[in-house]
């Protein structure tokens, strides 16, 4: 597959991370800069990929009952002021429309006209306008639960931007309940965070720890906030969706009141819980290596490439009816609830073509020239091998054995992060090892350093806030399923009752 | 089914055509006006059919080889002054963003903050954005066709606004694509129009006639303007699609330039299509009767609800077991690409509980009590027949013959649509009857009247201008099938090739 190359990618992850995960984005071809401040254009690439991972997970959104609606890009920034906390949280940072026209101005260009009395925000978030239309629909304890979830665009304007992982635009979903009770509130909260983690560790391949947030980094407004914390492979955790159990704060913010069973006048329990096209970073982050993306099949914008191979011209037809009917066989083959998606690149443009395929991360490459053909045999490249890692197989058992290799590809994604996560995983007790663990050796250009170390803390917010201060280190959650376990705190060496995770973070 | 009652809309249809429509919708739960000017709530009913919609056309775009992106919110305004014809059309009235924060006010409230040096548009149509990154993708022959579709959000400052209809935000689809020759961009600009015919007739079972739009009613820039034309049932037409070829127009405004097979540089030519949440109007208009909307079987929200009956509360649980039995059954069976969607409705409140289901369009409502169970028999009603018309019929037979009792009333739905069309439409060739059938007795409060006139036009504008001002009747389009046909214009009396077709519209 093409002349000696050492890496597709340069930077590579360890020469350089943060510019390595920009090459990559673009040698895959998934998304890129726009001309507007802070937002990107996913294109075909990279948005095949954020569909496969919407109709998975609104699957599993609905199969526990529930439903998608719409509610308006805009909001009246009185709805703003009437949740300052909120505010505090999220509203800051946001575009504003002040016009509603577009008029020619003195020097000839267009300049904003019609000036509105109330400007408006554009959505960082529906949390209000979504809480004012349950205020309306709720009034009995029959019209709960209301289940309710959305998929939009938001706006949130930020000054550093990278692609997926912060964009001042960008796409997500946002989970809305309300219930009767307290217990169903939080029963949902957990059935939601198992949904994210069921969807990024069985699709995404992306291994995640479980916690809950400290009060210091809890949603703005929210009782508790349970989130999944991924490791990506220059040792920091990423976010990969958080779900909020909200008590009667929003309700009571929102007015959405109901009549109980009993006939008493009480506020509902809400939920709240999203995820973003930050997963697709994640995703990147997890997987990719010094030659691109791998993208994990179940997934995956498309499952195989097919590549003929002919020197001659005479060559060609007989080749590209093979590789065409081969095709046809494989989309009619099903794998994670879709039918598989298979390309044909017949480019003429020499190793260059294989090298595109390996840097946008298809889980399969099959070469197919008249010496396969004569064998009836393919010669089969895996993407989560080397890139010179190919085996010739017989057709008739590649194609029996495909939906196998596809899931192989899948695990063997899964184990390796599982692996590199253990790996630069610690327990550590020790301040000094904790701070020596956290700071690069090379201030001018931070080494990849660190980890996820399992520490034990307190619970005094100072010593979280001291750390933070120190190394820009904070508790990324306490894993719901730690077990209780007499330590000293590693900030400040008082009891502890158990170990949280501590990182550097996206 | 509950107590007498003549109708479940109030006004009807012939009452008052506009207040039924905007009755239908409260009605069906679908949508209600949010407390943003001019924006909607698409509510979980209303969105469910939104996503039948977009995943039934979104396969046959990619049928055709249209791949999907997301291109960004905002435009800078220097964009759209770039196409100054464009801008005429387009922008004049959208939202304008002139800020990025929100900052207390002298009086404690919040008021913007942060002033842009560019202001920035939100997109009305994606089309300068989409060609600037057309503009970098493209540079060869071997880029081209560029095929791309985008599901997004748009926004136009609407002054009076319509749910579906007409709204200040709004769902869509756009389609760009870009071709090394006319004959092939051309080509595609009809496929997609056919697109639109497919998806209206076949799974809206919405009648329309296709078109081309005379220059008057064409699209800013475009060099021909396609579009289907349905009629409603207050005989005004209403646009579902319009697929535009842009000959290189809008590749020079967007300097889309590629490298010709024999290296020569030249200009791509575009097209652009589109569809919004503005078929749904035009379904709930070309269906729905005085007892509500009626849903075509292929796009239902849910295509069946279940409606335990009981009267002693011992009965509810045997009732209840053979119900459950029943949808799980049901939702195996697959229907236009879709597990058939099951509602089972066992709340206690008498008639009301299937006059909601009336009025929300569901197909089929089907009954089951203790006698029902006895005969292993259930008892069924067409949303498509009165609402007193019920059958009864062995459960067996309604499992195995459902998927085709859906499909008659699939195709009895685009039948009475065609009808009434067909009906409401007529040949005028005299200037006198061409008036008269198109002004309202009643002057106050206009009654339904007129409907397709196909009549002969000389291909003047001032003529079409002439009727639009007299009667607010329009030139539709001119039928692509229509034949040659020696007239004289229905406004001047000067000859005519044939006939297109007028009337009022949405
Ligand atoms: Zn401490
Ligand atoms: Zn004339």
């Amino acid at each position: 597959m093409g002349k000696p190359q050492k890496n597709a990618i340069s930077p590579t992850r360890v020469e350089d991370y943060p510019e390595w995960y920009q090459q990559v984005i673009k040698a895959s071809d998934m998304a890129e800069r726009a001309p507007v401040r802070g937002c990107m254009v996913i294109k075909p690439w990279g948005y095949a990929l954020w569909e496969n991972i919407v109709a998975q997970m609104d699957r599993m959104f609905k199969a526990t009952g529930v439903k998608n609606a719409y509610f308006p890009l805009f909001i009246p920034i009185n709805f703003l002021e009437q949740e300052a906390e909120h505010v505090e949280g999220f509203a800051k940072e946001c575009a504003v429309v002040t016009h509603h026209r577009l008029e020619k101005g003195p020097e000839g260009g267009l300049v904003p006209g019609g000036p509105l009395t109330d400007p408006l925000v554009v959505r960082p978030t529906s949390e209000t306008i979504i809480g004012d239309s349950f205020s309306k629909w709720v009034s009995s304890y029959r019209d709960l639960p209301l289940l309710i979830n959305q998929w939009a665009n938001v706006v949130r304007w930020e000054m550093r931007t990278r692609i997926f992982l912060r964009t001042s635009e960008f796409l997500w979903q946002e989970g809305h309940t309300a219930h009767a009770t307290d217990t169903e509130a939080i029963e949902r909260t957990h059935m939601m965070l198992k949904v994210y983690t069921r969807m990024v560790q069985d699709y995404l391949a992306i291994p995640v720890i479980e916690g809950r947030k400290t009060a210091a980094e809890r949603f703005p407004g929210a009782v508790d906030t349970l989130c999944i914390e991924a490791m990506m492979q220059d040792r920091k955790a990423l976010q990969a969706g958080t779900s909020h159990f909200l008590g009667q704060n929003f309700a009571k913010a929102s007015g959405i009141r109901f009549q109980t069973e009993k006939e008493a006048e009480d506020f509902a329990w809400t939920t709240s819980w999203g995820t973003s096209t930050r997963m697709i970073g994640g995703l990147i982050m997890t997987h990719g290596d010094d030659d691109g993306v791998i993208m994990p099949p179940r997934v995956a914008p498309a499952h195989v490439v097919l590549l003929p191979i002919y020197r001659k011209p005479e060559e060609r037809e007989q080749v590209m009816a093979y590789v065409s009917e081969l095709a046809d066989t494989l989309r009619k083959i099903r794998y994670a609830d879709r039918d598989l998606v298979v390309e044909i690149d017949d480019r003429d443009i020499g190793g260059a073509r294989g090298w595109d395929w390996i840097k946008k991360g298809i889980p399969l490459r099959v070469e197919i020239g008249p010496r396969d053909m004569a064998k009836d045999s393919v010669f089969v490249g895996r993407r989560d091998h080397g890139h010179r890692e190919k085996t010739a197989m017989p057709r008739e058992a590649f194609i029996s054995g495909l939906t196998d290799i596809l899931d192989e590809i899948q695990d063997h994604l899964f184990q390796r992060a599982c692996r590199f996560r253990d790996d630069n995983t610690r327990k550590v007790d020790d301040r000094e090892e904790f701070y020596a663990w956290f700071t690069p050796k090379s201030v001018e250009k931070p080494e990849i350093h660190g980890g996820f170390a399992l520490s034990p803390w307190c619970g005094d917010a100072a010593c979280e806030a001291t750390i933070k201060e120190d190394l820009n280190v904070t508790i990324r959650c306490i894993p719901l399923d730690r077990e209780e376990e007499k330590g000293k705190c590693i900030c400040c060496g008082k009891p502890s009752n158990g170990r949280v995770v501590f990182a550097k973070a996206y």
